[in-house]
């Protein structure tokens, strides 16, 4: 058992005065306080808002109300911001103040909690009657392949001689994603167009995407920068990471198989890319910690700049990840979404810590705001395979539904929900939120 | 012969009274203009200039001073920011109301330029007294591969049976690239470190590259933005391209060569990126259109979103790129810098209009300010590839300078300068400046 490092935030027996965040099943109590971006009904502008229960902080207001004055003016800036790129920039210390002073003014029974409560209608806003952003404006989003069970599964099926490359086990294999098309979660997406071909040698042929999949990961916003020629080495990586949200990669399977070789994936991935609304910080995740993934001893071990027992033993998130889908027969149905697969981001090989270290190791410089992604969540049950690639196996074994459907990849109407969640005896369970999209038809 | 469209601003026989933009070998006669970001010695705040000889105008003091009261404010407010994003977001229309303009003010004997030349202390910077920067906010980066004779000396070296993929006559093969990491030429590279393997199957080893490398490139920063989802049609492709640069993709071939698969090439690139300060619009390149390469009858026709006569017609631009190498051994002894190669960009596979619609092709959304780099240009003789990987053969065939020095990759002290330009009977010279950069030792 790893000792968490704890502190009041963390209190199971913290209640707040906003009713819904006492409830048992809620993703925002108390103990989690996860920041975002949203938007009023009644206005343009963009605020920092903390998620509780059912309802959000207003950072703007909340400090405007003095609720933040104890905190260093810089932090104030931050929260007064129309992106969380300020407050990821200042460092976890200063966000982790944030969360502290948040958390004593949504609690119930204190002075400050007291005091907030009669402000509420100043400072408190519904769910229900705000919109939520991209929380920070990604100057640059990385994906990483994390899962070696996804990489073996996917591996098989396009290598079956080789499935795993000599490279996986040594290095966090990554690549530069596309920043420009992400989108927060609820934003439909349409199905991409592109080049496919029925044999590997072509010719191929243009159309509307027949191999259109989700991707379920888990993503990292960069907080305190490095310099370009600087590394970050592996014991202050996590220093370097805000907080996580959920991610859909979606992918279009037919169009990836083509383009891929020799530059990796382009246009089979930048359509569309979209993010859960609320960052969860890893001061909110400390709880649930547990030991990364248990290499087999016949695997090397990592090179030094990659090698170090804590982060081993520290950097695994025991985060349960669910996939659903609603499908449009659901819908006009009246019928819930069904759960696709269920896996945990402890069974990733390399820790977000070892990707961040390694993505800096021959200088680049990550920026406050950019977006790391962990790639595919697959566990080691077919249950918890985190694409249709391969819940489906290539389409080889389409998945049946509830009402009878069967999906060997995604139909138009089809919508994708991410979901997260952390429970530990002893800790209030906490949540991501959804990360969720419907796949609009091909453009003419 | 294609004719060009032409307008006042391609006179040759227009002089400026700018006198240093009358001799024949500048790269910034009258008859270029190209816009970029400067930052005076006695400012913090960079502004836009437009380069004339070796002086640079002020676009906000010769907007203050009343030079641009004709536009449209938007244009103003465009001329007045610290990056040229809002400039390419108002799109080529705008951009050749600015040049226009500024060519007036800078012609001698007009009435305008006896006015300006009256305020050149006021509007009017000496390039030697300014420092460059990169001229947008680049949100994303994106790089092609689009010379058939470079994909085909890479791919015969790394899959001597296979050299050029089944996808690359039907497609631009391109990837994402690094945004964060883009620097103005002038700024110093570090060479990187990282892993590399003596065997393909491993184990590697972690050390600085010993197998860095440039790539000749040529860049185009994207004008107006489509929005996500939509496609840019092929035939109006360079409505949203605003202007052309030089690149050096710095590349470690030791790195690229262990982490390129399956993902593409990652650390191996983003350590570095250098762009040229001047962005040379497409009307400034107007006269120097010529035919794209004409591909072997023997090649398949593109698929039709990528099938224009017209654009193959005009898409082509002659552009003369060298590369030039200063080692630390010729500074010391005072040589001047030594000729590595020269080609022309008329050589390439794909247009960048192709590009430009290829990537959009499946929805992806490009912001005025991305940029997209053509991939290495390299011709189909020895002394035109554009890259040491391509002229030493991978390592094979060291070239010899005449310091006696050889190179099969670059060395510390190696300063690498890019240059290209434009010739043609009838018109005046135009090229590009300098992208420039010298390779530090790598971190201890």
């Amino acid at each position: 058992m790893i000792q968490p490092r704890l502190d009041e935030t963390h209190d199971p027996s913290a209640t707040s005065w906003v009713e819904s965040a006492n409830a048992a099943d809620t993703d925002f109590p108390l103990a989690n306080l996860p920041f975002g971006i949203f938007r009023h009904d009644f206005e343009e502008r963009p605020r920092v808002g903390i998620a509780i229960g059912d309802r959000v902080l207003d950072c703007l207001a909340a400090t405007r109300a003095g609720f933040f004055h104890g905190v260093d003016p810089a932090i104030r800036d931050a929260l007064q911001s129309w992106t969380l790129n300020p407050l990821m920039a200042l460092g976890r210390d200063d966000a982790r103040a944030v969360r502290r002073v948040a958390h004593r003014l949504l609690s119930a029974g204190t002075t400050e909690g007291n005091r907030a409560q009669s402000l509420s209608a100043d400072i408190l806003a519904s769910m229900s009657a705000i919109g939520m952003r991209v929380p920070a404006e990604i100057g640059d989003y990385s994906d990483f392949y994390a899962s070696v069970f996804h990489a073996t599964n996917v591996g098989s099926m396009f290598r079956p001689d080789n499935p795993l490359l000599p490279n996986y086990k040594w290095m966090p294999i990554g690549y530069h994603g596309r920043a420009s098309s992400i989108v927060a979660s609820g934003t439909p997406v349409r199905r991409p167009r592109g080049q496919s071909v029925a044999s590997p040698e072509g010719p191929p042929s243009a159309g509307p995407s027949a191999r259109m999949d989700y991707e379920l990961e888990v993503g990292a916003f960069v907080a305190r920068s490095n310099r370009q020629g600087d590394v970050i080495p592996l014991s202050s990586a996590e220093d370097h990471l805000f907080g996580l949200c959920l991610v859909n990669d979606w992918s279009a399977r037919d169009l990836q198989q083509w383009e891929y070789q020799p530059l990796g994936p382009f246009l089979s991935k930048s359509f569309a890319t979209t993010v859960s609304p609320w960052v969860v910080t890893l001061d909110a995740l400390e709880p649930f910690r547990i030991p990364a993934f248990v290499r087999p001893s016949t695997d090397p071990a990592p090179l030094p700049y990659l090698n170090d027992a804590t982060d081993r033993a520290r950097g695994g998130f025991g985060i349960t990840l669910e996939v659903w889908l609603r499908t449009a027969a659901m819908r006009a149905a009246g019928r819930p979404a069904e759960r696709l697969s269920c896996g945990d981001f402890a069974s990733m090989y390399w820790t977000l810590a070892q990707m961040l270290t390694h993505h800096a190791s021959a200088g680049c410089n990550l920026q406050s705001g950019d977006l790391i992604a962990s790639g595919t969540v697959s566990g080691p049950d077919a249950g918890s395979r985190g694409c249709l690639l391969e819940l489906a196996w290539r389409g080889q074994a389409p998945v049946t539904l509830s009402t009878g459907e069967t999906r060997a990849f995604l139909l138009d109407g089809d919508e994708i929900t991410l979901r997260g969640w952390c429970e530990r005896e002893g800790f209030r369970r906490i949540g991501f939120g959804e990360c969720t999209g419907e796949v609009l038809p091909a453009l003419a």
